[in-house]
């Protein structure tokens, strides 16, 4: 298994890579191959086609995507929503592509303790207040939350992309949390 | 548009039905020939094609698969996770699917309101404390739960769906939340 | 027993309608008379007769006096604050009351799960905004609270309205909710 | 005015003594002959004479009938859940009848704080752990908690008091709170 | 030992005065020829001689030295903080410095119950909500706080001053919670 | 100054190293030799040179001092409570302490994120369990939660330690959330 750790990595099967569907297989491989490891949340959520499949296009569609947020202000969101989840896999492995991402080697773990303290402009901190709502009181999102997003230059896009990410990573988060999905010990030092 | 109200269904961009691929069309056109009418969370959800397929292929691994677990009982988890979170539209539109799979016209208001207190076995209630633990606090989710789970015939496999159920319910939730996504009124007495 | 249902209406003593003080048993039989049935909320509290008599004294005091808050507008308090409190009868039983007094069938499922996306005025959200806080943070409720109902063209006197029916209904989920007090069937469909 | 304070006892109007109808006045000034002062509670609800009524029926009807809670007991539950409000009146002025009544001048300050490390009885801190729930997550009781009463000795009528007097001040913290009810002068010296 | 209580004072070891180092012993007997009884606080700590001499230094740096807060306003924010914290030990012993500081018999506890509500000034108010926020949410606290206690006249140096006091005694709350530090029976009537 | 970054360290007066009192000078300067760089916590407690003194004393006495307590299981209870208190600085710096101390380059991210999940025993998990009770919910510590240490070993002497060291971080955690005390950029990288 492509994992260093004699830890496990999830409490659910975890198949082997030769048991799975071609599609399925070519993707984590081509991971592997850009990255030099597979991360474990490919391994984890593949006792489950259909639902890896949808996962990683909704992922996709949300992180790859064009759009006014930088890829670097998109792990932003996951890592500080993910740290008020207490998502181990998400803050790590994201923690390091947002280091990659935004050439930062503090960024990360600044954000995921207190993201108001981090070394981001004004702008990503009202950002990240949004996506903070959303992920710990959407209900309460109103016209006033709209309205600071749009003063600092947020487009309704914008605000869509926010939603979304904080809210796909909330599912991410709660999968994670349940299966004690354990995160490569290689994120943990990328980037820094 | 193919909805009675006169009320916006989302504060984001609703695209008319000619307007979109035609996958997305196909797929709302035979919703809409199987209901009588076009949920309005395919409409709110139309602006973005990916994300849709991607949101649609994701509940229809979860809620429409074969498992242990009846339609009704994921209908429950929805319901009751979706009012902890205070989303209108999610309660509103699976309480009336859970009232129809149920055929009862009490259990999803009495489940939404709190679930302790639903005409539900024992069993049921496990799930639902599962669920909603899932949903509020994953972070803490550990062996004593399973156990629990497993004390009342719940296999793994059926944990990992109430697990993912209310994870992709929280996503949807947030969106819905976020986007003043607005039920049809149809959903209100369906199943009464 | 005038209830359809075969579950126990509560964990405490129901007494027979034969065994009750002339008064009490004359209040039921009138509302027997008006709605075609006995709310079980009569027969809950009957074990206790001095309760009874002063939770409906009070309870009449507050709902059925004539003052600048619509009977609607009372019974929107009553049925945010009681999902708030999770209480199955006061959401159910005083839904239907809303739904037939605001002439609305969608209004008592909106304000339930979320009031903020409801269809009311700015004024009645505002009036629900304070009932909130008195049923959920009364200790923090200040000058500033005062001055938003004023704005609103709300008197002191709808204010202590507001206060006085959300307090007596925080009384009323508290005992509903320990006693398993349980609506009667025919609430779940009075006015949709 | 009967009392010392140059404060305001509350930011809702307060009747004159003589203004007031027949009843309330002979009960006012009962309370007065009895005590050396008139509790400012009376005054500041005197304004709605209905629900003053109402309010002080349900005291009585709670506090001074019999029963196997002792009336020490019984200011327990109100000292304890009024902190947990923060209600200024509720624990200032109950605190001084339960220093009279429990003959001690330690355990109101004791209670308001941390019931958990007050000078009582296991069986008063399973009566106060009780009370305590009713008071701040009342959905949340169930069977496992009417079996620790049982197992502490109380009646399904004693859960029935401790529940009605958790509630019933729970109400009263709520009117206090939001009208700034100031408690007399005197209940601070009361009994220590 | 020098307290009348039968009961214990903490659940950890309490020395005899006679086996303490001189400087801590010639330190107890100080505050006691000064208060007349030797605080349990004094005596909780003494089995730790490093840590107790640490303690004392830091207190007494905060409360003893001049700054622009009077010896009053620092007890007011003991008293307010150690009740959101439910410290027994601190909120009595320090209620009664307070009372005997401020010359007022009422004020600490209008201040342990509900400070919004309590006989101060809008200066001390706002100091209070500033230590609240540290006590509480400390990580929330930005520069918009800073610019209310500006607003009141208060200088950084204040606000160092507040925050430190705040957090010391959040510090002496745990301890004295988790060790059921119990309060001399002289600290309730002192100053009343 | 020493630091490297050209951020701001603290909200509140940095004095210059020459201005110092001999005693914290020479205490700044051993800490500089040992560990290649001034911590900023020394600087930004500087101005107020009693309290650093009590501050450091403090720390010393629990975090240096003999104990059954491991070195490195201290600095497990700071990175965890840190974290649940959003303390940028603490989770930080402490972090990077308990690297060295556990030799594990994983460990500190493990546990700022969810010490449930860590690799650790279960012991050091019950000891977490206690530190986080003390941390968030001091009020609640009961008998229950020491028979809970003594079952897995732990002495009443570790469990004052437990307590101690969370508390003493708790006010540490509160200085550097309000002062905004900013980590080292060294820290990050220490012991990975």
């Amino acid at each position: 298994m492509p994992t260093k750790s004699t830890f496990k990595i999830s409490r659910f099967p975890v198949p082997e890579l030769a048991e799975l569907p071609d599609d399925m297989r070519a993707r984590i491989l081509a991971v592997q191959e850009k990255s030099g490891f597979v991360p474990n949340v490919f391994l984890a959520l593949a006792h489950r086609p259909e639902e890896f499949r949808a996962f990683f296009a909704y992922h996709d569609a949300l992180m790859e995507k064009p759009g006014s947020l930088s890829k670097a202000e998109r792990e932003m969101i996951v890592v500080a929503t993910s740290n008020a989840n207490q998502c181990q896999y998400c803050v790590v492995a994201h923690g390091a592509i947002l280091r990659i991402r935004a050439k930062s080697p503090l960024i990360a773990d600044q954000l995921a303790i207190n993201y108001r303290k981090a070394d981001i402009t004004p702008r990503q901190k009202a950002m990240l207040d949004f996506a903070m709502k959303v992920s710990t009181a959407s209900y309460a999102v109103g016209d006033e939350d709209f309205e600071i997003l749009q003063r600092h230059g947020f487009s309704m896009d914008d605000a869509w992309d926010i939603t979304a990410i904080a809210a796909f990573f909330g599912l991410s988060n709660r999968i994670a949390n349940v299966s004690s999905m354990r995160p490569n010990d290689e994120f943990y030092t990328l980037g820094r």
